[in-house]
């Protein structure tokens, strides 16, 4: 894919549908319960009629890309855990031991694994759900250098891609997002500093939970990077490769993929959003095609949504990443679209309405 | 069930295990993940450890009992909705149409409708999974009259006890509550206004959707109520007598029942909260086995959970009762048992934790 080509897929995205969600909104007054008492269920659902141009629709298939890859600012020891845990954590995705499969597992959605730039090899042939296309064999040292040249961007962004519509194709109607790589905090938040303008400092956090005195270098880090690349924050592309990861650039694809085929897609925490922020200055309308699946307790990672416009579902304090927190949210949105989709309304179940006078 | 029994079977109700909570801490210590990432999941599963005894309990079996009256105080004026409502609802729950139907199926839940007390014969025979024991046709006006006499409150929560029962001998390890009523908001603020000790003011909200101006003169009932009953607030049954409702009482014996079996139960919103509060008045130690749902968007709720002592796993701006937010939430609780259950260890997975120097 050229960048010509990626710019060409996000300008193809359409506009939310105002006439699904409209209808969707009109059926949420004649179903079976006081108006707006479903509260952020009944957005939600308005939300997917607009994104899919359908009323309830089905979302029963579901699809979550696990991205991973290694950064090479883990060498400036910005994390908790040694680099090799990416490949262990990789490992431990395939044969179903981390806190993603039993999530993804409760609640019946497909998880596809790319290999999008561990530094080491897995060691695991490539099988369904398992895709592995390495850009790189990690990201370079932002403090040193840009993390990927601007065509290993496009690559990462082309892998989410191609993924994505390989799901899409497969029947998924409902994407997911999720992450894995030591030190991506430390990337994700540089590039979420400069898509929104804000400080390093209001946007990092302790991660995988280093300690408080390990965070100022951390910030120390990013701060180092961003003046070292000075990417123009209107560039989606120059951000993602000055400072991002592959990870990063894969989940933006995933994101822009879907937003072009009208697939609604659940944004995980911290990384996810990074991503989500890319896709967005690559995409502008993808934004309308994103649900966002929780607050991570990472800080920083509100102002990133206030950013997108989003308000997430859940509020559990995690801060894992892997896409834990949209799968959870998930088994939410498929609820929203039922609702509209099974619900009887107050004339087919003789169900009085509201009496004129507590209008 | 004579009060005597229903007091011996409160005080039969066990501390939760501290040595079973302390395994599932320790566990999660060495689940692939860094500690504390999985928030209130995590709480939440060495609760249920703390609860059950075991680390990681089969929860796939769930029942959530919704029960449903009627309130004498609904000639007051106090809800949006005409009395018929009840027993209409009642019916379209019998018949699936209901937004707790559209969330139990989603969530493999089973449901059991109880009518502890609906003014109107709902005319569909009793058959599984609805349960007909009108303690009353519906209570009576708190504002002239007590709701119910104390034998008929004892009644109230025997009805909830003996429908739990029934649902953990046939397997049930997680249980849930829901309510229908009109006019419910009324009774279940008065309750909680004089178990907490707060005014009315504090803990009233607008229900269904009654308009502003309402919400004064539902406040004044509830004022009114309280002053000429002025039940004493150390009896719960002196309390949910006085001001209460069938469904009331009888949520506050399905809660009792649960704890005394150790097995958890998620509290859904307004309603279940307030009978929550009976239940922790009778029986203090029923408390620990509760799991709040979510946070009613109905002005009061946050009070309610605080003097329980319990956080609410969604804020989604529900307020439709029927037991949708315990639904809901009950996806939650199974995902933080299965984590304890399924995860793979450090050590199993190959995985390295955190550098020492990280720590």
């Amino acid at each position: 894919m050229t960048e010509e080509q990626l710019r060409s897929l996000a300008n193809s995205i359409r506009k939310p549908d105002g006439a699904a969600a409209a209808r969707a909104r009109e059926r949420q007054l004649h179903l079976t319960k006081p108006p707006g008492s479903l509260g952020m269920l009944e957005d939600i659902s308005v939300r997917i009629a607009a994104m899919t141009g359908e009323t309830g629709p089905d979302l029963s298939r579901r699809t979550l890309v696990v991205a991973a890859a290694d950064h090479g600012v883990a060498v400036e020891g910005v994390s908790a855990y040694p680099q090799e845990v990416t490949v262990q954590m990789v490992r431990n995705f395939l044969s179903g031991g981390a806190a993603i499969n039993v999530f993804s597992q409760h609640g019946s959605i497909d998880v596809i694994v790319v290999d999008a730039g561990v530094a080491a090899d897995v060691g695991v042939p490539p099988a369904p759900g398992w895709v592995v296309h390495k850009i790189g064999p990690g990201t370079r040292n932002i403090r040193k250098e840009q993390a990927m040249t601007r065509k290993q961007a496009v690559e990462a962004a082309e892998l989410g891609i191609e993924t994505t519509r390989a799901a899409i194709s497969a029947g998924a109607g409902l994407i997911g997002t999720g992450d894995m790589g030591i030190a991506n905090t430390t990337s994700a938040a540089a590039v979420a500093a400069v898509l929104t303008g804000r400080s390093p400092t209001e946007i990092a956090g302790r991660g995988t939970g280093i300690p408080e005195s390990r965070l100022a270098h951390k910030i120390a880090v990013i701060e180092d990077s961003i003046a070292l690349h000075a990417p123009d924050p209107a560039d989606g592309l120059a951000v993602l490769a000055a400072l991002g990861g592959f990870e990063i650039g894969c989940l933006a694809g995933v994101i822009i993929a879907a937003a072009a085929q009208r697939v609604p897609v659940v944004v995980d925490g911290f990384i996810s959003t990074a991503a989500a922020l890319v896709a967005a200055r690559i995409a502008p309308r993808a934004s309308s095609f994103m649900i966002a699946g929780h607050l991570s307790a990472e800080s920083g990672h509100a102002v990133m949504l206030d950013e997108l416009g989003l308000e997430p579902l859940l509020r559990l304090g995690m801060r894992l990443g892997e896409g834990t927190g949209a799968a959870l949210a998930m088994h939410l949105v498929e609820a929203a679209s039922l609702l509209v989709a099974r619900m009887a309304t107050f004339e087919q179940a003789g169900v009085a309405g509201a009496e004129p006078e507590s209008r």
